[in-house]
């Protein structure tokens, strides 16, 4: 990498305007240089390598037939925009991909408001920002063409359908592109899924139809006929149907299946979509990491990778450290594994990333039981919740941020009736290069706020097997947040799993002074172990609430009664979340008149950025360092 | 009313079991005793009769087929259920429908474990708890029936397609029926409702399928020929599709559509759903409100109506009197016309409920910039959100309860791109007789806690056009929040808008003795207001934050050091809120050592329950009458 320059051909101040001149050859030397160096840049910093690869001819088919600035090209989740990042004038910048103040992994409009129109990170929002656009568009009387790219994957979200179905009525010019290639980031669920498949398997289809096509089109009404047939549950007829016809029912002209790394043919069909009058799918198939056979091999592995050796595809295994956790996402789906080994009324369902939520050998021990929903946050939770009414004991593992999307069903479907679903939440607080979107940072604030919804945050490795044994107990609604990053703390073997006390947090560091506790929740009660250690101050003990609803209430009145000043920590928004409920609870109590309080978390009134997850707590105050400057500080004025 | 006694044909305790046993010529008399006591109680108590009464005969005919306590019957949305209700041994009681302590207005599993198999109020919900259960059953090795009874208006909510989609993947037996009745709350919107109605209108649909069928028949491999004919778009095309081909496409068999209204056509096709081995969709036709000509004729009107008269049908206007205001809708559907009459950049968004949430007259005087996205919240914030980028001013009316399912589009799409859309929650904090799936508890935390959202709670209709007014002036998110109720303010005629500063509240009365203000936020400030006079001391100011994010911090600061008590009011859940938002403020500019706290707002722990707002109010320590008390005794502590 050191070495690797960016090609010349992608540094060209024409681009993105000059691909419309180029000949078929050039755009296919200018797809290789897209392609090595996009291998390049992600072997060393990591991204989705599979998803853009997939999409190099299909960006450059875009800018052979749009306007890139004129026209508003809308990546669903963006996570394939790379191709079309180095093609949009930030082919030199590119090296600087998802790191520290360097390009976002996600179109961005902030970054670059002449070609990326929305941004994005979560699925399924093209189809609704594009119509937005397509209908200001026609107010404001111009001409502009709109095009919004989604996955097979994405489209299985709710809101994708909403928006597809809304577009047809309005019958608004636009055009969708379906980018299907079977699967989201793991294999793909669900029905639509398995139809497009079984259409696509029937070799042969395009030319049978140039065939027969012209024959029985001179037979009329033929449709209602065959619509009957159907009725009368011939299974034959299932062969009859194409992707198209739920399109077409949904009010849009359907073109396809056709082949998606053919720039050629890609050109040919994006220039009859754009002469459409009405809204057009063109559904295109192409093949997730095409280009790096390692990636095309294992597009799973590839869909978003830390670094690799971009020769042999070896991705290295995380380093280990005496001073570093397993993890919780492993230790999370281990314990799971050994609970439901012993109560077959667990089921755990995931939202389309089982190995991401670390559900990987649970699906393999216990098929039956593993339901992966798809990217359907939504509907994974209220079917949780029907599962929960008749007896069993679902646990539901999504990433915080996702879990976002199914907000109103939390309190609907399952705490309004107090159904006992068990939600785990990774990836909270920080997550690092994937960014704004993707940070965890709201859970404790949104979830905590709901009526009957119990929430504890484990301090490492070893708390979350006791979590969530406890939380399997209670027959209520529970949740468990746990970052994607391992502790530094030194696990012991699990043994038994251990029944905890609601609400009842654990002092960890009883200072011999009573001047300073600091109250932590969560992964954050390390790294202020270590500050503390450091500070190797009499006078500051630490407490690990655990639980951010209840909050520990009598032991935080003890804390408010004992010591001078309390500082709260915790990796979640500083509105609303964790301090906030404590302060809540010791206002009710009136004992906040003597006690200082210092609350540290991330801020409120911006979002995240990109970049490493180590420095983006730095720059928030929550690495151990920042830590230990801050309770000294605040140490000192308080004994001063 | 007084003299309405529920038929003794209702109070049969054999009922719902009896059903099975009945003739046709007994459910219909049946039916006709159900439509007299829905129009009765409903007439007296208010509630939803269009919807309870179109579906008399199919509640009959799921009693003739499915057991109720064994097989699982869920009601989308649920507010069709009265004659569930009335069937399901809660007749004795269906007086007390939607009164405080009553019968609840939607299906509830607390108040009938046996025959209420899940809870609603919100819509789209059923197919995934009816899936959810499906799910169990197979695991349980047991053999009930599961059915989803959804209307094509709550289909056009993503989670059903969400839930639809993964029902035909996994192939578990389930039944969906498709209560297609062309409305929602409002007529629907989108291409699948049109679609269903372009078949439909096809007279002799099903008749010309049995005879042409047989022949068709013999003709071999014609799908794909069919598929061609489609794909070269002849318009005839369109013609031939069926709305079974859509569910198909999804992994159901079809059935439909058939005449909802006659209980033999209804029991024979049950049947046949019944045995079937996979998912099956039965789409069936009704008429919202069939029996009560009234509400044949306005089903709009009376989807959700107050108390009217039976005999006429006359629905009595609100009574207004001088001490009351207009309301918040009215004043902010006038409002929102005058301002658009100025800007042609405004545009109006509603989720299926344009006279609701007060946009009747917007869609009248500017059908073009009037965007009704159907029952589909998540869609509604985005596409709103791409009209934002195309410099639009996209002002979106959806009820506080209903946002919630859009969370997470609020900050993915809307504030993480800071972009200018105006959000307008109707039906802030208690609504009443709905209860606890329709109270807007939660806004106000779930709101202030997203970067860059900027939150305001008018006190009255005096205020809200000038909160309007300078949230589109913003250039940012913005949500204004307010409840259906008006206040009982006296509203000086609209003369000129009045840019307000952002972040700074108003001191409304400035007490001489500055012992204990209380802040406000909302309509809760006349209440406030009331109680205060009443208590005729010295010594209790007010003042009306306006804004809960960004609180009104340097008014906030001298408020904390001049009084030596302050009471936070909010119609919000106390966790997360508006109090909370002070707290935090004033904890972060120590100020809380010598100013006492009282923090009067919606219970944390508990839902707020159905019945009248008043009666809930006062529950809620909310009222005038008790806010007073609760201001006499903390005033008196603090001066003691």
């Amino acid at each position: 990498m050191n070495d690797f320059n960016i090609p010349e051909s992608l540094l060209d101040e024409n681009l993105p305007y000059s691909i419309q001149r180029m000949s078929l050859e050039e755009k296919g030397r200018l797809a290789r240089d897209i392609r090595k160096t996009i291998i390049q840049v992600v072997a060393k910093n990591g991204g989705h390598l599979a998803p853009s690869l997939g999409v190099v001819e299909l960006t450059l088919a875009l800018l052979s037939v749009f306007n890139p600035s004129r026209d508003h090209i809308i990546w669903d989740v963006g996570h394939q925009c790379y191709a079309w990042k180095l093609l949009t004038k930030r082919a030199k910048d590119f090296k600087t991909l998802r790191q520290m103040n360097g390009l976002a992994g996600f179109p961005k409009i902030s970054e670059s408001p002449e070609f990326d129109h929305f941004g994005v990170g979560h699925a399924s929002t093209s189809i609704s920002a594009a119509l937005g656009m397509a209908m200001a568009r026609d107010l404001n009387g111009t001409s502009e063409d709109v095009v919004a790219v989604i996955g097979d994957g994405a489209l299985t979200g709710g809101m994708a359908y909403e928006a597809l179905n809304q577009a047809g009525g309005l019958k608004k010019r636009m055009i969708v592109i379906l980018n299907d290639n079977e699967m989201s980031i793991s294999k793909n669920v669900g029905a639509l899924s398995q139809f497009l498949s079984r259409n696509l398997a029937h070799k042969g289809f395009l030319n049978f139809k140039e065939a027969t096509g012209q024959f029985l089109k001179r037979i009329p009404k033929i449709g209602d006929a065959l619509y009957d047939i159907a009725d009368r549950g011939e299974k034959s007829f299932k062969t009859f149907f194409t992707p198209g016809m739920i399109f077409e029912g949904l009010g849009f002209n359907y073109i396809g299946p056709i082949e998606g790394h053919n720039l050629e043919v890609l050109i040919r069909h994006l220039q009859i979509a754009k002469a459409a009058e009405k809204p057009i799918l063109l559904h295109i198939r192409t093949i997730k990491g095409l280009g790096y056979p390692p990636a095309e091999n294992n597009p799973s592995r590839f869909h978003r990778v830390p670094g690799f050796e971009p020769e042999t595809g070896l991705v290295p295994s995380p380093k280990i450290n005496a001073e570093q956790g397993p993890g919780f996402t492993k230790i999370f789906g281990a314990s799971l594994c050994r609970l439901a080994g012993e109560d077959k009324k667990i089921v755990a369902i995931c939202a389309a990333m089982p190995d991401g939520a670390g559900l990987g050998e649970f699906r393999s021990r216990f098929p039956d039981r593993f339901i992966d929903a798809g990217i359907c946050e939504e509907h994974a939770v209220t079917f949780a919740g029907g599962m929960a009414t008749r007896g069993f004991k679902p646990v539901v593992a999504i990433y915080s941020t996702f879990l976002q999307r199914a907000y109103d069903q939390l309190i609907h479907d399952i705490c309004l009736q107090k159904l006992p679903v068990v939600f785990c939440l990774d990836r909270a607080g920080i997550v690092g290069e994937d960014g704004p979107s993707h940070h965890g940072a709201f859970d404790l604030t949104y979830l905590r706020s709901i009526p009957n919804m119990h929430v504890m945050a484990p301090r490492d490795e070893e708390d979350l097997p006791n979590c969530l044994y406890t939380a399997l107990q209670m027959n209520a609604p529970v949740a468990i947040r746990y970052p994607a990053m391992p502790t530094h703390a030194k696990i012991a073997p699990q043994e038994d799993f251990r029944l905890l006390e609601v609400g009842r947090g654990e002092m960890l560091i009883s200072a011999p002074q009573k001047d300073v506790c600091v109250i932590a929740a969560g992964h954050r009660v390390h790294p202020c172990k270590d500050a503390i250690s450091v500070l190797r101050q009499e006078n500051i003990s630490l407490f690990d609430a655990r639980w951010v609803s209840p909050v520990p209430k009598e032991q935080l009145k003890e804390l408010a009664q004992t010591y001078k000043g309390l500082i709260f920590v915790e990796e979640n928004c500083r509105a609303g979340g964790f301090s906030s409920a404590c302060l809540e609870f010791l206002s009710d109590e009136d004992l906040l008149a003597k006690v200082k309080i210092l609350r540290i978390g991330l801020p409120e009134a911006k979002f995240v950025e990109h970049g490493p997850a180590e420095d983006l707590r730095k720059a928030a105050g929550l690495d151990w360092e920042s830590l230990a400057k801050r309770f000294a500080e605040f140490t000192e004025a308080i004994t001063a």
